[in-house]
């Protein structure tokens, strides 16, 4: 249903880039729920641009509930968050309505809406949406977090350099916790910081890889068909703007295995039980295993580049060249993975919900 | 909502394994629309276990539609295929109860069913189930090509062996109607043939990816948040037993590239508008461009095999060994084409109908 | 969605009256709930049509479960249920494509469906639909029963005859669940009975109102917008042929009255909350309150009838007359009240699955 | 899902009535839209209060979209209206926590949502967020007004007063139109003025009935099973507060009928066809058959009142009495009929999307 997605616990999206506010509708989430502001703004940090790697338009948003929320705890009624919209020069775009930039939403929106589509920032399509999704989504990871659920992403790759594996999952989900650049491995993220910089200063952008560890989710979450784990993640993560992939456990890996390597074997303490290895990444025929739940999402670079680039005026319909000047990420993955987290945190409580009834994400 | 699917055409699936059928329904479908039987054996005949690289389990299941089909046409109301399971022999899946098979459903089937849960056969998580997915989509796909638009998929890699790129789409999706063994490069499917049949004497099993092309879709199709294209596609996918990664256009090797070199240029001939490149797969925010749809399916190495596994005795809680005897399909890659293909069909003709009306799926 | 119905317990509607079969899909319902046949046959019976006050068509349907049930308890996964049709006379129904029935689906069919339409019987516009409605919604009935939540209806009113008002609500719903004919007072019943046979040797038909008592639900069930329960009741209740009506405890008698009459005052005995009225239903604010939920239905004539009438040859756009012959009810009011009895279980199971998660609905 | 209704077109609705907002997201609507203020102001000013007949907190509330409207034209991503809370005096409501209304949602609120529930003004269960509603609504009014689809509601009987019936549905629809009193006969109106200012002299309310018409909705819009116009229209009016019945035609009238008398003959004048009667109210088989759907609404006096009631401390569990301060309005019937007539369009628009796609509203 377009802009909404969830059952039981259900996001609702709306707003565009330079109108008067984004923001979004969360409904389901039980009366009595903490809403703790400071950890809500720890999470949007993660997301807003910062330093050089980012684009120079800030957004100093403040972090607004409209409905649902009276002194610090959910209502029972929907939670509505809004960000309004301030550091704007909509002159930019104006252009991009008729010269599309390359694999940009440009030339879909033109077609999809026509004039009225509102092309400033990329109006509806714009990253700025993430930002109450990313709030929103935070409710739910406290929520999560309560129940020993812990949600952590990093990136796996950037370009052609590669961050260290998850090792402890408590330890690394802490550190990247604390983390605005989400690297487990120091070194590595300077490299990436470079790497980033030098796109930049070529005035063009790079992509890379995902990876995120969801960890204590029950096993018996999920559906054998349709509403699979995998599947309502997949349907949700793919709307974080520039994400062209996502794989769970081995993925695109179990391709080369013979099943006797990639089968995970069940093994016992006596006392519970587990799999030695999780090359399923936590989800067998659609539904939680216990074990944690690993998957990895592909983030194109960010297609609005300074570099020159060809491509067609609408209105002449005659081939053309097009530089986007403005202020756009040379990179976004540092800052799609708060959207990554949040996103799974929605899914992940929406599905214990299903199983458990909402009351469960309550007290 | 579980096992339904869909928005203006929706599919619900039912069935176990070895119970007496296992179905599907189809919602939203107008009257009058032409149910070709030959045109959906073709595409069931494509899922169906040949030769000695599959199973030995044989189904000659006969189309049954128990309602919404009449003198060959649809009649306007939900069209429902069952299929009578016959040919099973359930003894051989009692023992899974207890010892769960590393990588299959049995344990989350158990901890989310208890005692009542069917495993013969797998039950509800049975591949079996994805026939009437097949009859369904078929109907889909007769609706689609009468459009203009055409699905085709083709094992891109099976093990460490690789098919030839698409060349012709038209051609590469007429060539894989007629194959059984979807294979662009001949030689090179003699080779994974091969390789399933060495698998298949190990005991073993074997993975692969699975790449397709939807071409002739209109731009304009899909939206921006959470019924992106993407989304919806990797919603159902993920249902298709085994599949545990999905990737759009350069998907996860658009972690390498720069901006510059990943972005497709726009360009005209003065008609109509196309893109030089398309490492897009012919989606930009979440919306078809008029390019054609690339997408590609991770698909696991079937969990069960022969070679014997460490897993557990639930009921004493110990750790123990198991061979999955029985009739187990060494790879099910090429079978599952068929599915994906159907799976595309169905959420490409709902996404059609969002945009534009069931009706315009009548003819 | 069209043949789909609830959030958390769904069903799903398919079939036509002269096709193969009639059927339904019950999906979400957790595994290991005992499926009692002889209990659903007591509903289905109360559906059939016996004596002379019904249709002569005599359907000696067999309960015929095809997924979801093994060993007489649910496995969790979708149970599926078909009537094959077999008394049919399909001769009849032919002409009504062109000179449609006054007040009868067969004009709508032949506007949105065209010349496919099954008209046969009606197609999937019968009411031979409800008997999956039935078998279904007894089997949740079951459910409610063993959590102290039990559901009657009784004709309250057919042409000018009226039954007595509920008294005691357990004697009453357990004397009606023993009632071929659910009328409380037996004299009242009689009268009833005549007026339907007189009606028949008319060749006319009559209707009435149905009035429903669910009492045992616990409070704080439903929502206050859109899913409210008397919203979720009447949406799926106006499924039901014929049902052109519906209203909640008082209902339109509030329009007559001042708040002061209407409202009903809280009291309690120092241990429980109640109401000293009831004209509220059970439900305020869309919620459900502890009391017992009252609701009515206006079942108007059926609409095919011996009796000569005016209509329209849709081939010659002229007038003419129509007299419609067959096997048809003088009245469906007793019958249907098995079937508001099944809606209403399958709302209520929905409602309390949304509020406390479907394994509520287990053991 | 809750607070999120429609297909295609869709609503979600969001706030407290005495929080920082109250607002709706209307989603599906095609870009290129005109949103005129002026048209949906005159529609809010229907379902304000005004003069000595309703309550004296006067909202006046300034039409503020913040999202999906740009140069007075929809943009085709989400529609979001809201209405600051300003006006408040929430003193008055914290007894309510203690001592529920009678017939009011303060008990049930309690059980639902415990402490956190918003009590103030009755938080979001407030006949306030019928604002956003008829905003949303009558954007949709004026899509089907362009269509040829005109809707109008009157207060057919106020208490013991009952207006005139409808007499030429395009007059008296142009006329409630221009009303803010919605009653066809003027000496009529003046009685009911009369009545509810009794009422409201006497600390008391009084209920009554709505009756609507929808001219203009081509025949073949909605579905035989499930969402049937009745099921659809009802679902979405029982959210109105007060609503408690909903009928459509004859509606309970039909209980005393034989078929002969209720049928609609059909006719044609050679060119056209339509029924010599219309007791169906516009609607066969679920599905319009292009003659003026009319429907009723009963609505119950308000359950506010000055009067002295019994009630229960809920802290104590003692009975005790409880007079309802505040500014109450004695009568919202006349308000209502704005929400009504707003949700109507909301329901019909997305039926047609549903049959023609959303296209079809875009002009």
């Amino acid at each position: 249903m377009r802009n909404t997605f969830g059952n039981n616990i259900s996001i609702t999206l709306f707003g565009e880039s330079h109108g008067y506010a984004v923001g979004a509708v969360l409904d389901g989430l039980p009366a009595g729920v903490k809403i703790n502001a400071d950890y809500i703004e720890k999470k949007l940090d993660k997301r807003r641009a910062h330093g050089t790697i980012s684009t120079q338009r800030r957004e100093a948003d403040t972090l607004n509930f409209i409905s649902g929320v009276r002194d610090g705890r959910s209502t029972g009624s929907p939670i509505t968050v809004i960000f309004e919209n301030r550091d704007t020069s909509s002159g930019d775009y104006e252009k991009f309505k008729d010269m599309p930039r390359p694999s940009h939403a440009d030339y879909v929106a033109q077609i999809k809406y026509g004039g009225s589509h509102d092309e400033r920032g990329g109006g509806h399509f714009s990253g700025r949406l993430t930002a109450p999704i990313v709030a929103l989504g935070a409710i739910l990871q406290s929520v999560l977090e309560a129940k020993g659920i812990h949600i952590g992403t990093h990136i796996k790759k950037l370009h052609s350099i590669c961050d260290r594996d998850f090792g402890s999952y408590s330890d690394d989900i802490a550190y990247l916790d604390e983390a605005l650049f989400p690297v487990l491995d120091t070194e590595c993220a300077e490299k990436m910081r470079e790497e980033i910089l030098t796109a930049a200063n070529m005035g063009d952008s790079v992509g890379g890889i995902l990876e995120s560890a969801v960890v204590g989710l029950p096993a018996g979450i999920g559906d054998p068909w349709f509403d699979t784990l995998e599947g309502m993640l997949s349907h949700a993560l793919f709307s974080v703007p520039g994400i062209k992939g996502v794989e769970f456990g081995l993925g695109f890996g179990f391709a080369d295995k013979y099943g006797s390597e990639a089968n995970d074997a069940f093994a016992t303490d006596g006392e519970k039980i587990y799999t030695k290895t999780n090359n399923s990444g936590g989800i067998n025929g659609g539904i939680s295993n216990g074990m944690t739940v690993i998957f990895r999402c592909a983030v194109r670079p960010t297609p609005s580049i300074r570099k020159e680039q060809r491509t067609v005026s609408l209105a002449k319909m005659e081939n053309t060249t097009l530089s986007a000047g403005g202020r756009h990420d040379p990179a976004i993955i540092h800052r799609a993975r708060a959207v990554v987290d949040a996103i799974s945190a929605i899914v992940i409580a929406d599905a214990l919900a299903s199983a458990y009834g909402t009351s469960y994400l309550g007290g």
